[in-house]
């Protein structure tokens, strides 16, 4: 395939695997990469600078092919040292970028002036038309299915996929709510120009959690997700376990509750033991609603390979029909 | 075109305009199917069922292409005289019926004992399933995004449509957040074999509400629907304005709030009023968030020509980028 994302990114198909903490190891982005889609490293899966630059180095080792490196930057007391991260991204020679949360201006000018293609993901048209007026490459527009944080607005892909492309200039990577072909060519035939998937790579052989975890996804209806931190406008869609539904109810409370109520429960050492021990319940799992379309646990290449056929088929089969 | 849709409506694209109250009358309906689509008329928009029949007979002077009748079945403590309304729809010689809400076996059993096709709206899978087993003829699957009652789950049409059609074996219809040639060209990649829309036909030259209200979709946003009735668990997503607002702060109050306080604010003759004097603020509007993919009030004629050439063309171009 060629296209806008294809040419600026240097991959063979449009896919890319979002970043995700925990799961996005040297390991996860080889094998994507190795499968023509973008790999990508989580920066803040590692826990200093100096790790994420062996982490870097390791996926080199494992893959000659474009990867990824994503920045999540989070509203927090105590941030990881962002500037560091930076550093290291550019002394390593990282190509890709993807941004998500609140990027200052300044780190969007400095990455590209180190000639690093800037992928932002955002959940809303006015934040991409911000991000594309700071200059980034690529707006990921990350719909109200998708895992992890869809914002507070609630707009779909459906709608927020051509809304977006609408008011852009630069290409749209589709993000949320897409796990196979049919997915991938809607979002093309909406206006993207890619795919964005996270869970879906969860569901792989190379995604470094736990087997039973990986079975979970695949067991999940789209029905089994659940919207966690809306009383904190910091809405998370996350797997429905104990934990979520703990969340929940503390949330329901009269008066509600403040993070720190929560934050004993949805510390992140706990959802990472439990992706690595496969007790479901001893963290937060997440997860998109395309849960309901994951039913087995294929290698990336498998994945990527049959998908880009479905995603073929499918617009080939539905232009036959018109 | 022709595809399972198409063949079972008699139809020349595989385009339905779903049932709505106070709009969907012999002039809306009839301008839909002299178009191509399915033009249906709303049940509960006539006063009565000899009132429906003169509508259905008024439908056949404007139009000699098949059109349907929505009949909405809603749980409420006086029901309109539904026996009374199918047998009109019977003896007036309707050949499609679309159904929603909470419809009775037997109501299914009668509609195809009588030759009418059936099309069943739902939003969820496995209501979906349950009146495929009771015998419907197509199911119009309704994701969040769409205008009026996305049930209770919240799951977008991205991961709906090809959960649906993955469970049945009859064909589905998309619903919900479908304006354009784009959106039907995803739907129908997703596995749909038709599209149905409400939003994007109340803004049409035909469709019988003041110009104003025609105007107020062009100008909103994606953001600007609201989710009222969550608290009662019978969610409606409606255009924000000072009633969604003034029934939203009521909903919010502590200790909530029951149907009946709300009552007078939602009541149907508002609404109504609304629509026909276009003071946006006399009441309830429905609207879903394609409502920020609507940007012109073309005639029902302009906008499906226009449709099935944008999705002709979306597709093909999609393929060709593989």
């Amino acid at each position: 395939m060629s296209n806008p994302v294809t040419s600026l990114l240097g991959i063979r198909y449009p896919i890319v695997q979002g970043g995700m903490q925990w799961v996005g190891t040297a390991d996860m982005a080889a094998a994507v990469s190795n499968a023509g889609g973008l790999g990508t490293l989580s920066a803040l899966t590692q826990a200093t600078p100096e790790d994420l630059g062996r982490e870097i180095e390791r996926c080199r080792l494992l893959t000659d092919q474009p990867f990824g490196v994503n920045v999540t930057m989070l509203r927090t007391t105590s941030p990881p040292p962002y500037e560091q991260i930076f550093d290291t991204i550019i002394n390593h020679g990282v190509r890709v970028v993807e941004t998500a949360g609140n990027v200052p201006p300044e780190v969007f000018e400095r990455l590209r002036r180190a000639g690093i293609t800037v992928l932002h993901k955002c959940t809303s048209v006015r934040h991409a038309i911000t991000a594309q007026a700071r200059g980034v490459h690529v707006v990921s527009i990350d719909g109200f299915e998708c895992a992890g944080h869809p914002g507070e607005d609630d707009v779909p892909g459906l709608v927020l996929i051509p809304a977006a492309v609408a008011a852009l200039d630069i290409p749209v990577i589709a993000s949320g709510g897409i796990a196979d072909g049919r997915g991938m060519a809607a979002a093309l035939a909406l206006g993207a120009h890619g795919v964005n998937m996270g869970t879906r790579f969860v569901a792989t052989r190379e995604a470094p959690v736990h087997e039973r975890i990986k079975q979970a996804l695949v067991d999940a209806r789209e029905i089994d997700t659940r919207l966690m931190f809306r009383t904190l406008k910091n809405t998370a869609r996350v797997l429905s376990n104990t934990v979520s539904e703990q969340v929940l109810e503390l949330e329901r409370r009269p008066g509600g509750c403040e993070f720190a109520d929560l934050r004993p429960l949805v510390a992140g050492p706990r959802g990472r033991a439990a992706l690595a021990s496969g007790s479901l319940d001893d963290g937060v799992i997440w997860a998109g609603q395309v849960v309901g379309l994951i039913h087995d646990i294929p290698s990336c290449q498998e994945l990527i390979t049959r998908m880009v056929a479905q995603c073929r088929e499918r617009l080939t089969a539905a232009a036959a029909s018109l």
